[in-house]
């Protein structure tokens, strides 16, 4: 039995517009003393440095990871339930996303570092196999795509995605050693992830 | 008077999405001294083991709750007030999830880990008396449903849904003699309830 | 100028949704010394009874409202700029309710009970003031309206709506006598109105 | 390449439908002593301006940028990936405006509201920006646009555009010398944004 991808589609994209609305519920006020002057609560909003840049990475992930998601979903023309719970395990990934956030803005400034990088960058490890997964599932079947869907596209697809869980991995580890290296690296991908996807679709 | 279900649908998928997103925020960074290491974050981290599970448990009843929400829908082809108020009803139910979930996050690891189980599965007793509200509502007059609807797929339902309020009801008394043997009956239950469906899905 | 009120539904539509899935948030798990027990957590969460009146009141109040909204917008052919922001009044008020129901939720139980009841009666009388100029927006010019909608159902409308600001005005002046008295009239205001719509949809 | 405005509208307006409900998880209840009056608990809930304050501003302004947004997209026919990262820069800023909001209403009553204004006018000078390069994104290319969206629409929307950035530039200087001047300057901006867009939708 196959269903229309109309509800799947609405449902994920609440979930992501929920997860990276949240993000934001993370970041306390600074909490001063009655004395406080102005030039006090600037200073100290500006050593919320790791809850902003915590914020910032985690929003262009998830944006990121919605981008993506639409375009799978672009590519399937009728859905069954094994790609039901591939994307549960997806939006699994997504909601989890302001925990970590919240556990590096928290302690990148502090000794703890390399441990919020560490656990950090390791669930968007898992979040990348859920995304094989749902790639996966996704093409598994030729009969589920549209027609009008070339077969290279999903090549180049898997390439882009298999490369991703092996970065994660690296970067997991890089933070370890250094936390900033690890979350540059995450970064980069990022960007490049974007690059990528708007190169591909100048080029169509 | 009846109505179509597309804005109750809508309406709908933004509770359970808004829902199983909101759960993350239950998880609570911890909070360590200033002189923490790396390792004490993530040992740390290890310690909340029983928000993990509490939202894993919770995500995945959501999901499930959702998929089932969803067919209960598809079936339906106008939508009366009875209706309308019984949806209502799951929707309490689904929004009330969070604080049980959280009072497991908190209590699992602790001496009041029973009192806790017992909350959380009579919790969902209360839901799956709503799901059979629900289901009546949406069965009770033939001519609200779609032609194409088999009178056996019903009945299946009935008899599945049914179950429901039985195994919960034994997981509540069960949780109080312990805590995981109370919430791996229910676990359980989801379990067989995902198979079932993906199996009666394949079988259509 | 006249737009179409897709967009307008839908924004509504997820603020309601967000809205009522809110509420939970204000219920906090009750805060036990490690030494308590399976027994002593469920007296707590037994104790918690204020909060979950305000949830279970707040949550039947805006699902009332969700469905007063949906009719009114389904009598709405175009929409104008005045309805634009008669909406966004009402929006005001909706997204305000979980303010006062986490007040009624902290001090129902206290001796502050009757303070707590007028704020939340009076955040109700707003409200209907809310709803009354949005009623007006939407009647206000015939050939907004969908040509099929009869005048007596606007009358009829029109009557009701007049009655919610009178009420809300004696139940926050009867909260300031009795905290009980004041929510009781609030609450049977909703039943009447669930029952009203009810009612006048079976008629029709 | 180009793509439908569909799910983009769709997620941009879940975006700020979650942001403007979030805001009011910014007030919080006033802490009394367990002997407070029910007149103790309403001038606490008065002391609690700023809050209120903040909480209206920041709902009419995320409500106008929700219409304004609207529009743009109204004017859309095809759209790019240029696009789709000038749509994300916005809703990073939409998403942000709960953080300012909740340091204005823990500081406009305190000494250090001078520095709460700026940060507050300071958030919306970066916002005006996002917005700039969404319009010149919208824009850019005339066969991006619907045909029948006339040239002086767009060069009256640039017109008003270029405005916001130096207005917001101004109140955050002013907001350094006066908190209330500050802030009074943007609402005003607010105020004549909603009137214009009125007016010029009455004259279509």
């Amino acid at each position: 039995m196959e269903k229309e991808t109309g509800r799947l589609e609405a449902f994920s994209d609440g979930v992501f517009a929920i997860a990276i609305t949240l993000l934001i519920l993370e970041i306390s006020v600074p909490n001063l003393q009655a004395a406080a002057t102005s030039t006090d609560l600037l200073v100290a909003i500006g050593h919320l440095w790791p809850s902003f840049v915590a914020f910032l990475f985690s929003f262009f992930v998830i944006l990121i990871m919605w981008i993506n998601h639409h375009e799978f979903m672009r590519w399937v023309r009728v859905c069954d339930y094994q790609l039901f719970f591939a994307n549960g395990l997806v939006l699994l990934g997504v909601t989890f996303v302001p925990f970590p956030t919240a556990v590096v803005a928290r302690y990148l400034g502090t000794g703890a570092a390399r441990g919020a990088a560490v656990f950090y960058c390791g669930t968007f490890f898992f979040i990348s196999l859920a995304y094989q997964i749902l790639l996966r599932s996704v093409t598994r079947r030729r009969r589920l795509l549209r027609d009008d869907i070339p077969d290279d596209l999903l090549a180049r697809a898997h390439r882009a995605y298999n490369f991703g869980p092996l970065v994660y991995a690296l970067a997991t580890g890089l933070a370890w050693w250094s936390a900033i290296a690890g979350m540059a690296l995450c970064a980069s991908l990022w960007i490049l992830w974007a690059r990528f996807r708007y190169r591909s679709f100048e080029a169509m």
